[in-house]
């Protein structure tokens, strides 16, 4: 039951979508024009009791929503504040089961505002109609190209993928990062807003039960029911993983919090033990928020936490190392049958972290990236490897060699993720990208590298699937 | 005296290259191709036995450096490991003072290289000609395009500035990092190698006299002579910001650094607080070492840690704000006056952070950006501000924005970082750099904005001219 609720946010037959349909971003006419440059496949009907019988963009702009014959499951209201619980009234009363109200001045401006949200919490009550925001930019979806943020993205919409993220801050939602540019693997999108009615509770046993979504990352600042958030957070990991940014830490933090969603922040040491107990996994900046769960959509979990690493230069092995210690992966030592392969290839690579570069400097005039292509294989067919981590220059040969071993890997269920270095960065963004596509997750950032697999272990532990090396697992 | 030595490595007259001529990356021939795509200024004379009387890109090959009439400071060496202690003794012979051996196959790989590594330290010794590496790339000078990585590098030179980087690893010099199209502001560029006789204490007197460094970055595995360093350290701290990535902390790393350099790193507590004792300011991942010191290139010092967050979103504010904290900031509560200047622009401005976000939302049709150029100028000419962080969408009006508010802020003397957002990676960076160019260090990661910060207000402590806020600072 609750769950079709929720669906009406995300697949919609019709949406209605209220408010200016003058040619500019941030208004309704931002969020026809976002929808119909993603290619929504359901269908769009502007709402502007000033603008009526007019078109825009090529549909029929309606005066009153009940003038719309057609099925619609959502209305998307940017309006000014006072007129948005009349129209919620309205599309309730028309028989809309879900409201997006991206407006803002509600209970992020002071009282006045307050009464106002209060009043739409109240008509969600009386009428059943789920209302997500107020001061949001609503919902994104990869498998119907859904979008209602007002603010122009032209075509840069996410490739379909199965990561969904939900935040408090249009920041870590639409508008704030490149992730078509990036080929992230995106499946929904959520911005909470104020969190009137939809809040982080109903968005985890939505996703959770979402066939579409692997994995779940949250930004979120405040938590409104605690108890209820980790008894669902509990079931849920038990499915997928569920990543939460917390940035909300200390007093100060709070109060910027509150000024801006109009909610309290709670004391950060009890959510810490909180999450810990409940299984949910934290991330800790904006950039982990975004690049970690990648991980997810594409590879195996590791059965352990034993990596190796792949190198081209022996610095990044060190630092590498390093990461993969504090985020609670070991070190693993090969067998000796895994010794004597890479041994054949040459008598330096015969240890963990495995440095191919001395190699790939005698092989020039050769081809020194086949080095990958040999090495990569032996050290995964290894018994006492988990997951690997590959250090190697960002370009297009690589491509192809992760191309030639691609099912190699998939055949061993152990998770690989990829550091691409380069001067150009046209090239290693083009490579980061071309590895995603072919299921890796490649990353601009050395250490994300490993601190994505330290993620994924943890994960696979909770899910209690994977036993845990505490220190060099024995040689043979 | 000791000063003049170093310079030989990086403002040679002629520099003398050694090793195989054939059109490779990763040769001699790499080396010379770098050198003419930068424009070095200087002389280049390859030296090859059995090419003798060819000629390489248009240069007479010699057979033997003996031949050469011009002044050569610089001989860069990459040929076999075996070769090189005689051609080093041929070049000390010839009145050359400085080498770069390029060639691996030392300390590095076993009991052989390491005698062939002692011969050349007993050749520096007896003759005094100074020895880079060996298993380097060298060095590049950015105010006379040297430059000597055998790895073809193509047009992608470093645009010139002030930042020097040292590193014991290839990853973090040549090579690995799109250093031109980041708009980095680099100066010069030099991997040790394995150290055997120049080293990390050289470099750091070298470079605290270097009239075109302003800020010493170094990426170190170990310290060859723990007390000789922190005494120069202790000293250059006095001029110029010094930071340090050191990765190697565990038993584990550490053993990873042994085998690809040949040294030991050392117990990591004792590296710590003899840095902090000295002044040494550690940064903490590949990407805080190329990115935080870019904040010492352009920017002045901050005269104390309490900062101003100017913000298009209130999820980043509360991000930062936790950041700041962390990394030693004071968010500062703005005088009276200008929280009346603010006001009048809008009532929801006048706090720290200061979310210009609803008030874009409003300006939708006229010029939502210019918020930005009246509140930034008013919070930072507040008594009670240091510096300022601003995160703004990445596009080409913003960068207007910076360029009219420009001189203002220069005459104010407080530093300002940038932060910025969008969905098109291409349009992003082409901000990120122009906004370089205009002396702004902007970043493509949230928090890196103000870590840099914290880091400038950390030295600005150090360097003695800056009083410490612990809490809110006063109102008036």
């Amino acid at each position: 039951m609750w769950q079709s609720e929720l669906r009406n946010f995300f697949e919609p037959r019709g949406v209605a979508v209220f408010g200016s349909v003058r040619n500019l971003s941030g208004t309704a006419y931002g969020v026809v024009k976002n929808m119909l440059d993603f290619g929504f496949s359901g269908k769009i009907y502007p709402v502007n009791p000033s603008a009526s019988s007019g078109e825009v963009l090529g549909l029929h702009v309606y005066s009153d929503v009940s003038e719309i014959s057609g099925d619609i499951d959502l209305a998307v209201i940017i309006i000014p504040p006072r007129t948005v619980p009349d129209v919620v009234s309205q599309c309730a009363q028309r028989g809309i089961r879900a409201a997006i109200v991206v407006s803002e001045g509600f209970a992020e401006v002071g009282e006045e505002g307050k009464d106002l949200q209060a009043r739409l919490v109240e008509i969600s009550r009386r009428t059943g109609i789920r209302i997500l925001g107020p001061n949001t930019l609503g919902v994104l979806n990869t498998s119907n190209y859904l979008v209602t943020t007002p603010y122009l993205i032209g075509y840069n919409k996410p490739l379909k993928g199965t990561i969904s993220y939900c935040s408090q801050s249009g920041l870590l939602t639409f508008g704030t990062h490149p992730l078509r540019d990036r080929a992230y693997p995106v499946s929904k999108v959520c911005d909470f807003g104020n969190k009137c009615d939809v809040n982080e509770v109903d968005l985890l046993e939505y996703l959770v039960n979402d066939s579409g979504t692997a994995a779940i990352v949250m930004h979120l600042e405040d938590i409104k029911d605690g108890q209820k958030f980790l008894g669902s957070a509990r079931k849920a990991v038990g499915r997928k993983p569920v990543l939460i940014f917390k940035p909300t830490k200390s007093e100060v933090s709070a109060k910027a919090a509150a000024s801006h969603t109009g909610a309290l922040a709670g004391n950060d040491q009890v959510y810490d033990t909180a999450f810990r107990q409940a299984g949910v996994i934290r991330v800790n900046s904006w950039q982990e928020f975004w690049e970690i769960p990648r991980v997810f959509a594409t590879q195996p979990l590791p059965r352990g936490n034993r990596v190796a690493i792949i190198t081209a230069t022996g610095g990044a092995g060190v630092i590498l190392v390093e990461e993969a210690i504090r985020v609670g992966l070991v070190i693993t030592e090969f067998t000796t049958e895994t010794k004597r392969k890479l041994a054949v290839l040459s008598p330096r690579l015969a240890q963990n972290p495995v440095d191919v570069g001395p190699l790939m400097a005698v092989s020039i005039g050769s081809d020194p990236i086949a080095v990958y292509e040999r090495s990569i294989p032996i050290v995964l067919e290894d018994r006492n490897v988990d997951c690997a981590v590959v250090v190697c220059p960002g370009n297009l040969a690589i491509v192809d060699v992760f191309r030639r071993i691609a099912d190699c890997i998939s055949q061993l269920l152990k998770p690989v993720t990829v550091f691409c270095y380069g001067v150009n960065l046209a090239d290693i963004q083009e490579t980061v990208r071309q590895l995603q596509n072919l299921g890796f997750p490649a990353y601009l950032e050395l250490e994300m590298a490993v601190k994505a697999l330290g993620v994924a272990a943890i994960y696979s532990r909770i899910k209690g699937r994977a036993p845990i090396a505490d220190t060099y697992s024995s040689q043979d």
